[in-house]
């Protein structure tokens, strides 16, 4: 996988803005490692362009809620609620991680 | 899932546009299913927010690939190669399918 | 500006795909730059800045319609209806810049 | 134009998110309304349709700029700078103008 690599100190069981929602977030996930697989089936048994294409377009905007939602619980959690001093950067983080997703790399 | 169903007549086994690179195509899609899983671990091992949104990103890029893959295919070989008394309905539904894919749904 | 240089010999007063629609196509850019001289005047007038960004979107909106249409057109007229020999390097260009139009760059 | 109605009190003359950086913003905007103008006389002229639509890419790039760089500039000064007491509110207003600018609508 390409960027594991984190831009800030990661320490395990850490809370994260997610932790209230992270049980939500995981059946969001598998539910897209699911749509992964139908699309894989839908290509095994030869369906239609159009129609796979379609599919991937719905995995996408699946995607975009759980990093839209992961987003704005980061910026409620380590921006507004987290230490005032490192406000300035989270938000400079956060900001490229939006550029980042409206491009896609 | 949402949107399986076919916007043309489905019928199994026939040739369709990814059939040359089918096996390309579905090693594409397993890396994919990896990588989700990967950031369901991610997210089970309380990784950085920021670290899982690049990770979310980083699919978005493959799966924008596979998409616009599989649309060039179709184009080659559903509207140039394919029945010209057609050829003017594909081109209407693929640009159909750019433009859900340029907004996510 | 950036990139006029073109992809494929111009010569002038040729006949194009929007050349139908070519009226209808001034008259959106017009009122697209009539949107940007609004949002011009909104900073002047230190208006809040979500509403800035709220139009800026609005702008974006439009200009994906105008660029689908003539994409749309190119398809029509340059690939269906255009030189049989040249449908493939043109369905390959067309895809270049739906890519392009994707990641905005 | 369209959604000119703000989504929060606008009173006149406040200091903006943006203030510090106004004449650059200015500056970037009527650039802008140039290039609009410009992609105008390449359609009054004829130009092949790709080189239309690479311009179109380039105004949509140079939007995505400013539009990000609005919401940083938010971000930091009445986000993280602002009343407190507002920061959460602040916060949703900012992720649903990031939603909106990734899906253009």
């Amino acid at each position: 996988m390409a960027t594991e690599e984190s831009s800030a100190t990661v320490d395990d069981h850490t809370d994260r803005g997610y932790t209230a929602t992270k049980e939500d977030l995981l059946k969001r996930l598998r539910r897209l490692e699911g749509q992964v697989r139908g699309v894989e089936r839908m290509v095994e048994e030869d369906r239609y362009c159009i129609d796979v294409v379609t599919q991937i377009t719905a995995i996408q905007a699946a995607l975009d809620k759980v990093a839209l939602r992961l987003l704005e619980d980061h910026a409620n959690h380590c921006i507004i609620g987290g230490d005032p001093a490192a406000a300035d950067e989270r938000t400079h983080e956060l900001m490229a991680a939006v550029k980042r997703l409206m491009r896609h790399g």
